[in-house]
């Protein structure tokens, strides 16, 4: 692959007969935006218009288009990157974005994460086994009603306990009511503990509603935050990443789900600064299949021109039942997160089975156990 | 409609034995994302946890399911207000968020547009007649190159000339040189004209880097601006509409295309301060029909609740030759942008052909023509 061009794969309904005009069309859409009358420069013609390296006919209709996108057009920014890739070729219901293949030039032109997996078990102690993590739900409830519920699990001797994805900053729990008292419950079960149970408050808003809650969160020891990058902004979670290098960033896939692959957006929020990416595991309540989750994983760990390794965070729907599987699907490098079937539990039992489900995942671990 | 709940109405594949539990399973998802055993507080399940009111059989196996969210759960911002309509359920690829209804009081917590399209009628002295637009491309052009072009464009005497949503700040036209050598052509060509057209930067990246382009543009006298909201983040358009209540905003539809029918967006797009919404015309290069658009401008302009009317911009292939019927179809309360279909006429005849665009809109003016 040439080091000025990235390869976005394409997924679409057409014939054989107009598969080539639909490939340029789309190559012309995700580069230039005109028609190539509109375009006297031949550099630019050359250099910067979308070019059609491949089509595969899949059957039924269905065809693989491979698109060379000029790397000189994305300018080092996130959001640029997914208008470059997807922007207006969204707007045509019956393509989809299967895979991209991005240059080593373009790789380096983000960070990728600032501590990753291998980070996140150095905040937690935790060398080899696989990390655990649950959800401060359901919204609606108090800051101390939420913080009463953190120091149980908590106290459980969980890895690390998010905010759920719908606590933003409203009336019933504010974020700066919520965090303090969530991150003081937590700071007393990891007294009583000995872990060092990571709190990670959801941040909301744009950029600068999310410094002023960093800010805060700071202030109460927070160093590991939540963030959805597809209602964020890509963007934002890419700045984020630079101006705090010291802060690790699990990503959460609400509204990700489109014609964008879930693999493909795995691997552009490591690209972009996440630590950890949240998805949906198989057999949950969710329609992923094995193979989109393996996808996934791979997206999330495999070797990428020295980028670190961000964890696999699988979720929805998990349960204690299912963790030797998904110990086995996922192995050791992975962060098993078990929220509401863990909340459905009996009050008096929340703390006991908080503690089988992290006995459960700390048994890989070689040694003692550390709860 | 309870002033305390919203209405968002799914489509979904489905049978009629299970289509009870899958609108209750929504209505969970898109709430307290948890399951129900594990909520004990009355009032959650009372005034939070998300109720279905309605199931419509569409036939066929598709069903439309109208679902009542709590408006508590928005916080009063533009992303949560996403992530609690279809976030995670947009994970489920057979549902689809095809219609919203929201309460006055959430309309009011947020702003709408500031100008909207009387505003920009205001801008550029035009009082009835339908505004008129271009784009600067293609992308890969230097800013002098895209200054000339914008020179001869203003020269036709358009209303507005916006960035091709593909410029964002790349090596071959960063934002800092080419906002200023578009503004300095522009003006120029405005004092020849005595028309004010507007030059319409489009701003990208996270809300800092918008904050720095925002202020370089101010200096060459811009106030109209181009924002990508699905990339930017839907947050950041409310920011910045709150923060800058003398600008005006045109928002762009790119990376749009999901199941969010396109008139939700637009009407979302309104509600966070978008002057001006873009969006592909039927029977240009994307698939969108008749009604989608009337759906559309409808969501752009229609009364609600106070909110100031925006500028549908229809979009997207075309041509001068459509003039009429789009003028037909929208009537003159619209802005009509041909992009590329000007830039493909010799480079000669790029004023006479924009000037044609621009009489041909501005025969509807009551009056003398006023270019």
């Amino acid at each position: 692959m040439s080091a000025s061009r990235l390869i976005a794969t394409y997924r679409l309904r057409a014939d054989a007969a107009t598969i080539e005009e639909r490939a340029r069309a789309i190559a012309i859409e995700q580069s230039v935006e005109a028609p190539l009358a509109a375009i006297r420069d031949k550099n630019i013609l050359a250099d910067i218009v979308g070019e059609t390296r491949h089509i595969a006919d899949r059957g039924g209709g269905v065809f693989d288009i491979e698109i060379a996108l000029a790397v000189a057009t994305i300018g080092g920014d996130a959001g640029q990157l997914l208008n470059m890739l997807f922007g207006n070729t969204s707007l045509h219901d019956d393509v989809a974005l299967i895979a991209v293949d991005l240059p080593e030039a373009l790789v380096a032109a983000f960070d990728g994460p600032s501590h990753g997996l291998a980070g996140l078990r150095k905040r937690v102690k935790a060398a080899r086994r696989p990390l655990t993590a649950s959800a401060l739900k359901p919204q609606g409830l108090s800051p101390d009603a939420l913080a009463a519920l953190a120091h149980n699990l908590a106290l459980g001797g969980l890895d690390f306990l998010k905010d759920d994805h719908g606590l933003a900053n409203q009336a019933f729990s504010p974020f700066e009511e919520r965090v303090p008292a969530c991150a003081a419950a937590v700071r007393a079960a990891s007294r009583a503990t000995g872990h060092p149970t990571r709190y990670v408050p959801s941040l909301t808003g744009d950029r600068l509603a999310i410094e002023r809650q960093i800010a805060l969160a700071r202030g109460e020891g927070i160093d590991t935050f939540l963030i959805a990058p597809a209602i964020a902004g890509p963007s934002t979670l890419q700045a984020l990443r630079r101006a705090h290098p010291d802060l690790a960033f699990l990503a959460h896939p609400t509204l990700t789900g489109s014609r964008i692959a879930p693999d493909v957006y795995a691997r552009l929020f490591r690209l972009f600064g996440a630590d950890a990416s949240i998805f949906p595991n198989y057999g949950g309540r969710f329609g992923y299949s094995e193979q989109a989750c393996r996808g996934i994983a791979d997206s999330l760990r495999k070797p990428w021109f020295g980028l670190a390794a961000a964890a696999p965070v699988p979720a929805g729907g998990m349960s204690l039942k299912r963790i030797p599987e998904m110990l086995d699907f996922y192995g050791p490098d992975a962060m098993l997160l078990i929220g509401g079937a863990l909340l459905a539990e009996p009050p008096n039992r929340l703390v006991a089975e908080t503690r089988a489900f992290v006995r459960a995942v700390g048994a890989l671990e070689h040694g003692a156990a550390h709860v």
